[in-house]
């Protein structure tokens, strides 16, 4: 049978000052409701555990199955094969901004100037970028969207537990990273090089001339955070023996995905915001399946959006347009060899703007789930749902009701 | 207090075309239900973790409160205590079969014909196996039912991790066993040797000459798998502070609980399948409570049987000789004393045929139970019970409403 495990990315939230409900409570959800209603099951997730709030990346992590106390290294490595940076397990890798350090030598800006003309050009010139104390370590860094970036060192002896070299503060010097321990202690040597040198090959660059002659602040430095040693996961393959793609378009989220061994289908229209084609994405999902895949994991990112924008209609008036697409694929999946899971990867409340470890809804629906009595999908009604409450695994649980899902012990 | 915990084996299902219903709730089971009404509260049980698709033996494992994570190390072990072998931290066992060689050296059957008389003889014959390359490895070979057998290596320094020399597969020579480690190098080396020399000992047997002569398989060669080291358990009297007995038939059960400390009690007329004189069990766990015994766990095994065969009517009828046997409990036990959990070890839909991640119905009854509203006992009342969705621990949580837990911490 075929899964789909659909993540509406901060979907959970709190009462608001619309009457008092929650977004997924104002919205208008009718095929939603009638999934669940028809042939679903509701319940409350905490996505990593209760009382732990989640991160993006640990929230996936566990929601795929992998227990993130023992698989999570930091956010670097996600960032950086998301953006398509081919790993393995000897890479150390960094999320890394372009910045403005001013004349005496402090950070002016740390996304010189949200940076968006002429980063091919830098990112070309940083491709000499080498330490000459450790020539033998590779260094790979490569450009993203806007200031965005990511920084791969390579090497058999790199440890990654290094500080970062971006403080979160203007008006400081870039600091020294430190290691902590031997290997990472290896890893901050590389790092410092590579900063001081990045440092001076654009400051010369035409392109930070040309925009210091605009008035624009020069991208004269990369600062590096979220160091992450590569971690090794056993891939969905392994682990569950089904083939997967992954649909998405936040480099974090195709990150997590690919590194645990999920195909990356881009899809033309998805920008990771409420105004993402997400249809393309529902279509993208279709021909996956019929394709062959086993399984798709697909994430739209526009509520957290929303939530981080402290906007509640915004928030409502995406999770409609999320609501059209279920409606969709609902038209267009053979659902009777289907099943889907649908939930949030956290909760995200508006007012706050930002994750808290209040559970999120989440449903499974297809032919060999038990159904509840749920007609209504919200932080509410799912307190009284089928699933009742649980943590993590919403994978794994999705693939056992497809009957796709190896057992553990005889 | 005294203590029963009684595991109907795949117990829990999906709804079957018998009118929709689970074969739980196609079964009439009022004694079940009355207990629960009257005395209990119910839930829904993941029997290791939510998304975790349970093997008999995790399943147990989990159900007494042992991490399957931290202790599971293969089934052999348990198929060897279950018929009767007694173990220690030194040895490595394996679940065998007798089974049939051709002329060629391929395997013909991977059970001998499901041989059913002569093993006896052949078992003897096994006395002498031993490692010419490793004498000092303690060598013990035990049959079970039909073709069924288990084998264990004692020594110091032997791994566990070696692979089996039964491919399930016909028409290739018996593979040879490799190690995954060096202590496990050794482990499969002898087994190599062993089963080498099993088949010498074996192709010459007048029991096999007999068997050619009937124009039956013979039973030429064994095959071992399921290899696991010995696992250090707590015993249940070490980590409970209780004495307990395993009412069981099925050698995997009986092995899991014996390893775990369990007193064995074998009972005339239980077999282990649909046909099993379960009343037998019930008398046998009243009489090791009464004779002094802290905590009986009962093991019924028909319902998975009747999974396995696609067969929903025989599943709602074992159920009901379940409620019978209940029924009986009742009636026979000081229920002002006692406290009694019931539920299954894992799920089976009778259309799948094997476990499920499913959580199963379980439910907890005696004197000091806070009540749910619960009226009966299936797979949907329970998700609205009083006991919400747990993993595992069954027995502990029992344990407690008899005022029989140790602390953790002060």
């Amino acid at each position: 049978m075929k899964t789909i495990m659909i993540i509406a990315d901060g979907i959970g939230g709190r009462p608001t000052d619309l009457d008092g409900e929650t977004c997924l409570q104002v919205a208008d959800t009718p095929e939603i409701n009638d999934l669940l209603a028809r042939r679903g099951a509701g319940g409350l997730l905490d996505p990593i555990n209760n009382g732990v709030r989640p991160g993006s990346d640990t929230a996936h992590l566990s929601l795929f199955g992998y227990d993130p106390y023992e698989y999570y290294t930091g956010r670097g490595v996600f960032e950086a094969a998301g953006i398509g940076m081919d790993l393995t397990e000897n890479d150390v890798c960094f999320r890394t901004n372009f910045a403005t350090i001013d004349s005496d030598g402090n950070i002016a800006d740390r996304r010189a100037g949200r940076i968006s003309e002429g980063q091919d050009e830098l990112e070309k010139a940083l491709e000499e970028l080498r330490s000459e104390r450790f020539p033998e370590v590779e260094v790979r860094f490569k450009r993203s969207t806007e200031h965005r970036g990511a920084l791969c060192l390579r090497g058999p002896e790199l440890g990654g537990n290094v500080s970062p070299t971006d403080p979160h503060e203007l008006g400081i010097p870039i600091p020294e990273s430190s290691g902590q321990d031997e290997k990472s202690e290896k890893t901050a040597s590389v790092l410092n090089d590579v900063t001081r040198q990045a440092r001076e090959i654009l400051s010369d660059h035409p392109i930070n001339e040309q925009r210091e002659k605009e008035d624009k602040l020069p991208a004269n430095a990369i600062l590096s955070r979220g160091s992450a040693k590569y971690p090794n996961l056993p891939s969905i393959e392994e682990r569950y023996e089904v083939t997967s793609s992954v649909i998405a378009a936040g480099a974090l989220y195709i990150g997590v995905a690919r590194v645990a061994g999920m195909e990356f289908k881009p899809v033309e229209g998805a920008t990771g915001t409420v105004d993402s084609n997400i249809l393309n994405k529902a279509k993208m999902a279709v021909n996956e399946l019929e394709g062959g895949k086993d399984l798709v994991f697909v994430h739209f990112k526009g509520a957290d959006n929303a939530s981080h924008d402290h906007d509640p209609e915004a928030k409502a008036k995406y999770i409609e347009k999320v609501d059209d697409t279920i409606g969709w694929l609902k038209k267009n999946l053979d659902w009777e060899k289907t099943h889907i899971s649908f939930a949030g990867d956290h909760s995200s409340p508006v007012q706050y703007g930002d994750h808290v470890a209040d559970p999120v809804p989440a449903m499974i629906a297809g032919p060999n789930v038990r159904r509840d009595q749920l007609k209504t999908f919200d932080e509410y009604s799912c307190m009284g749902g089928g699933l009742g409450r649980f943590s993590g695994n919403l994978l794994p649980m999705t693939l056992s009701y497809s009957n796709e899902l190896p057992k553990f012990g005889a």
